[in-house]
């Protein structure tokens, strides 16, 4: 079927006539230079597509065929006319980058990408999904460490703000490195979804900003099936879709036909680099084409059946015996695309070339990036220990202090804050925004694409689900920063495991942490979430007590290239230890921070009991052992601020800071659930309730975090240990606080 | 200021002349019948309440002033005319609701109350604001626990989840109830936002929900001040909200002088109850207004200054001397609210006592549902252990077994999905969906507002949060059962929580668990997120290990009456232990399931090893101890499906199903990060790593996870215990896994 008239004009209405990417390396830049094959091939090809996906879905009998099906036509219009990419290098530097937001529908990238000659897409690979296989190439969902994928997608919504955070990092870099003649960076993002990214909260969220920065070179294709798995997709949303995207400020366009109009479709992509916000396109098709259960939810997650399969392609003029079939004439239909590509990556090196001819110390600079190294010798901008504060202060403060020069001089640092400059202190000296610069005008703001400060509005969610984007335009390449209160890190988690999954650095700055945040009461004051980030694997959550080893958390989260890291930061003032802290005891996760009070030279007979002190509360640990020794009990405090970089240590080093064999007690402080210090402590002051609405101190006390009552309760443990020997203590964890019991309290 | 006709037309703008709620107590149900004070005296009103906010901040120099002042006129106009609400009983069932989901203007709330005769908020509560004052009913974010407030908030978003739960309790109570000329249920739900609410994802969910289920007895009033921390609000937010709200099925409003135009508000908020859809009145307001830093995002969370707080006075007119000063004129101007209460109670109670003649059976009901009370014995409908599957089964499908005739029966019960009906078999018998009844026709859909199941869309966080709502319309009126794969309750965790912290019951079915869920992969298997609602105050989180736990898990989970509970099932098949497991034993959180393999009559001589065995692991430790048996170790198996359940446990029982003093070693055997299980084992076999895409089968044994390579592991670390003793485990917990390592692995 040949494109209508009609259809092509929805796909074009209300566009510019004239493409805004200036070069656009051998892709059409306008719907005019579009060439395109005979739609009679683009029939036939679909044909074998859909019956491949549904071959490979019945030689397992699972997996989800029906979007892979329905989406056949829009990923012939992607790979074979539009996207920029190269088969043979998938890393090539300038690429357009592609996102499968509903990764579910993995097979039809994976057969896509074998189509076009991405070598290591082997048949045998294809075959392998869902398999035992334990190296295959195609798991259930993308995956970022194999060929092709930009970022791990699965949970619904994290690929719409994936995507968004990739169209930013090619404006700042473009902002930052192309000069006029020389685009060394001009790549599009193209992100695929279904019905379920946009009714996710995370995508909703990242489609506001995008449309807020005017990310022109970002294009949503939105596969418009219309079900869901409950049935249609109408029984939970009724919504204007295409009026919402234009109120959210997208370009919008719709192609009716999206089963078989390869042309429209081509047409209304090329349309998409040359919009001046980003794009929305809206395209029809229908879930399971070619089944007789086409336009079902049953076509979604289970393999379509031996009889749908051979009817399948029955219908469509093939043979039913014959599986997995692909014809030398659908290879020969996308034959030029690894030529295309290997010319587009020359192309690319010609202009770099170009480009350190005419720019070498700004071309230098951007091979550095290229590298993912960083632009600049950043341990120079970490202040020594007699450069940091002595008198009281806030950890959220000394971020401040260490962070912000980092901010200030490293242009691969990119910052950002859900909505909260005034309170979480990563405002660095002469910060520029990233705004679109259009708004600098309108807006009166101050800010273009090349700034490096990010307000993201109150979107934590998405605030961290764009930085796993920005992380993933090429590892090292950003770093990533983003600011909130500790508790709301609660909104951005799913986003920060997607993170710790995909080996992407990140600094999380979050502030307010613990009980001490006060007045605004426990639906501020985090207690469980400390045990999500510390079990979550490949993840760093730090808590440091003072100014050094803020400046040690900084040193762990910028030396740890393939892990996010959260810092965990006091809203109240704390007391200093220059004496005691030290940012190498950081890098160790924990260390003895003072040798027992009343002296002793800290060997195994020289104390009573050892308080393990953690962040903010690290006070809490050094007073009481003031009056501990007051009392004649010794003892000794271990600082821990990260319990995962503890375990990486040797088993001598952690006993030596734990002394588990020493017949003494173990006593941690910290004012969080006590879940998982058990592996380390034998009793806590902790939280078995919410917080509640209290000034910092007073909330403190109330829930038993006075050195003054805590003293004597460790004197009684200490006590008790002596008498009855340390196996008192085994299978009976002793919650010290008190009688302020387990769970509701009202 | 008079109202301008100009802005009366736009707030009135596009609604039917004639209001739809048939019954509406007192309150005016259309614009003519609104009777309005003079605006000189709204003007007197408004700046005598704008100066004591301003003094209450400056007293303890902190709190939100800003909001609290500019929505001074939109107080006025929903105290004095517009809310069915009565001051002398907040808890009169029909009242509207009203939630403040900017939480941290609660001062307007609590000063609100004081003014309309809330005999609880006296002066002395409105000055502990952010004071050390424990019992203070006037904490920094409203709590549910404190009269006359209807859910707790704080963190952004909730609230408009809330309300829109909240309108479907009123939507779906009136269905079932309501007869003609009977109207027992007819309220309004009133939901007040910031900028925030509707820029957080959580919030932008529910919307769309709002939208589709046209729930016209909803507004949600925009306290639009253009404001946030941040600075202008366009500094991340550019959006046209109006069109946005329209197209997400949203009639809309809009008021230019949300300042002083008392007339043009009330005149918005009565026309919301003439509307056939949820009603968003955008209301155009000056943060800080009096103040000289009016407009400026400082006056949001901090007090204005001395100076400022006696300008402000003499700007209007008032004695800066004088601080908390409320004439008595500002009384009598709400003195009305008291005894107009009395006759919305009055007028309700005539119509029950009229209801429950006409409708005897039907009355009777819907007052144990007032009462908060189940309106059947539940008990009845739990199948007992003989009727329950012996073959292998997965808990997901154990689940629907068990819980669907609940759903059938208990009309309080309204059951939920995130877009997966198919896989957690929650649709029970009959199932009639909750939707507009106009949809029936125009979509073909199945149900009306009668209908207990509800299709959330693919809005994991909204579920729950709406969920919250329908649980907070009156404790026990409702038990809202929502369901999802396990992993994508960590998108949900904010309201999850905010459930624990208000003590709202709920039961959500989390099926998928564990890397047993197979094929998906890594982002479908959670590891880290059982840590987190393990340690989460208030919450069940319980993992049962086959059918009659399942029961076991229903059980608790009905009777925990102000918890929210987890329930965590397998998709895979699993093996059903009749002769071991016990609705009882889940209970008390843990039990003792099998004696030590090879005889023994369970004292502390007569084993070797204790294995605990996890929900859809618990088949690993049998068949370990099976294995373990025929190698001459008796190790005895602990079911432990619930931690917070057990901990509640005396000493003693605790002590009998762990034996901790016995100087065997106890290992735990679970697909998650062990942390938190120190507190109980001494090793374990668990995940230190994400997951991985391979079946099931595959990808338990992938990790070590099969009997035959984990018995010789326990078999060594016995052998370690005896020729060592006990000790050698102390501070040294052990990760039997193997060479998985730490971390990130790829």
């Amino acid at each position: 079927m040949a494109p209508s008239l009609e259809l092509y004009e929805k796909a074009t209405e209300g566009l510019p006539v004239k493409p805004n990417v200036t070069n656009t390396h051998g892709v059409p830049a306008a719907v005019a230079d579009l060439k395109l094959e005979s739609s009679d091939k683009h029939e036939r090809v679909l044909k074998l597509f859909r019956a491949f996906i549904a071959d490979l879905c019945q030689q397992f009998n699972g997996g989800h065929p029906g979007s892979a099906m329905g989406m056949a036509a829009i990923g012939v219009a992607l790979y074979k006319y539009v996207m920029k990419y190269s088969p043979s290098n998938c890393e090539y530097f300038n690429r357009d980058r592609f996102v499968l937001s509903n990764g579910h529908a993995c097979l039809w990238q994976y057969l896509f990408m074998h189509l076009v000659g991405v070598k290591s897409m082997t048949i045998d690979q294809l075959k392998s999904y869902h398999s035992d296989k334990t190296d295959s190439l195609c798991p259930g969902h993308p995956e970022i460490e194999n060929e092709g994928v930009e970022v791990t997608t699965g949970p619904l919504g994290q690929g719409v703000a994936n995507a968004v955070g990739l169209a930013m990092a090619t404006k700042n870099l473009a902002a930052t490195y192309n000069r006029p003649g020389y685009e060394v960076v001009d790549n599009m993002t193209w992100c695929m979804i279904g019905d379920a990214c946009l009714q996710e909260g995370v995508g909703l969220e990242a489609v506001s900003l995008a449309g807020h920065w005017k990310l022109n070179n970002l294009c949503i294709i939105y596969d418009n099936n219309s079900i869901t798995c409950d049935g249609t997709a109408d029984v939970a949303n009724t919504e204007d879709m295409n009026a919402k995207m234009r109120a959210t400020g997208w370009n919008v366009l719709e192609i009716l036909d999206g089963n078989s109009n390869v042309a429209a479709i081509a047409n209304a992509l090329i349309a998409a680099r040359s919009s001046d916000r980003p794009t929305f396109i809206n395209i029809h098709t229908t879930i399971g084409f070619g089944s007789v259960k086409a336009g079902d939810a049953k076509t979604h997650g289970a393999a379509l059946g031996v009889d749908d399969v051979s009817g399948i392609k029955a219908s469509f003029g093939l043979d039913p015996a014959e599986h997995f079939a692909i014809p030398r004439d659908v290879y020969d239909f996308f034959r030029d695309a690894p030529d295309r590509g290997r010319a587009f990556e020359a192309e690319w090196s010609a202009t770099v070339r170009k480009y350190s001819e005419r720019y070498p110390d700004l071309a230098a600079e951007f091979k550095l990036r290229v590298d993912g190294k960083m632009p600049d010798d950043w341990t120079k901008y970490i202040p020594a220990k007699d450069q940091l504060p002595t008198a009281p202060t806030a950890t959220r403060k000394s971020a401040g202090i260490v962070g912000n020069p980092l901010g200030e001089k490293m242009k691969n640092f990119l910052i950002g804050t859900a909505d909260l400059t005034p309170s979480c202190n990563v405002a660095y000296n002469q910060k520029v925004d990233f705004q679109s610069p259009e708004l600098r005008t309108a807006c009166n703001l101050n800010g273009d694409y090349s700034g490096r400060y990010i307000h993201y509005g109150i979107r934590e969610h998405a605030m961290c689900a764009i930085s796993n984007g920005l992380a993933a335009f090429r590892k090292g390449t950003f770093l990533p920063v983003t600011s909130s209160f500790f508790m709301f890190y609660l909104y951005a988690a799913p986003a920060v495991r997607m993170a710790a999954l995909q080996g992407l650095q990140q600094i999380h700055i979050a502030t307010h942490d613990s009980i001490g945040t006060g007045e605004d009461g426990p639906t501020h004051q985090p207690i469980a979430l400390p045990a999500l980030y510390r079990a979550m694997p490949n993840t760093l959550y730090i808590r440091p007590c003072d100014s050094e080893e803020v400046a040690g958390a900084f040193v762990a989260a910028i030396g740890a290239a393939e892990t996010p890291t959260i810092i965990s930061l006091s809203r109240q003032t704390l007391p200093q230890y220059p004496q005691h802290s030290s940012r190498d005891g950081v890098a160790r996760g924990a260390y003895v921070f003072a040798e027992a009070g009343g002296g002793g030279g800290g060997g195994d007979d020289d104390f009573d009991v050892t308080l393990i002190g953690v962040g903010s509360e690290m006070g809490f640990a050094m007073e009481t052992r003031d009056l501990l020794a007051e009392e004649g009990v010794r003892a000794r405090v271990v600082s821990f601020p990260c319990q995962r970089l503890f375990e990486q240590q040797s088993r001598e080093y952690k006993q030596s800071v734990l002394k588990p064999r020493s017949g003494r007690p173990t006593v941690v402080i910290e004012a969080y659930a006590a879940n998982g210090w058990e592996r380390y402590a034998d009793a806590a002051f902790s939280m078995r309730r919410f917080g509640k609405s209290l000034p910092s101190k007073t909330a403190y006390d109330y829930f038993g975090f006075r050195p003054a009552r805590m003293a004597p309760e460790i004197k009684k443990l200490v006590e008790e240990v002596r008498r009855d020997g340390i196996e008192v203590l085994r299978g009976d964890f002793r919650d010290l606080n008190g009688p302020l019991g387990v769970g509701f309290e009202h």
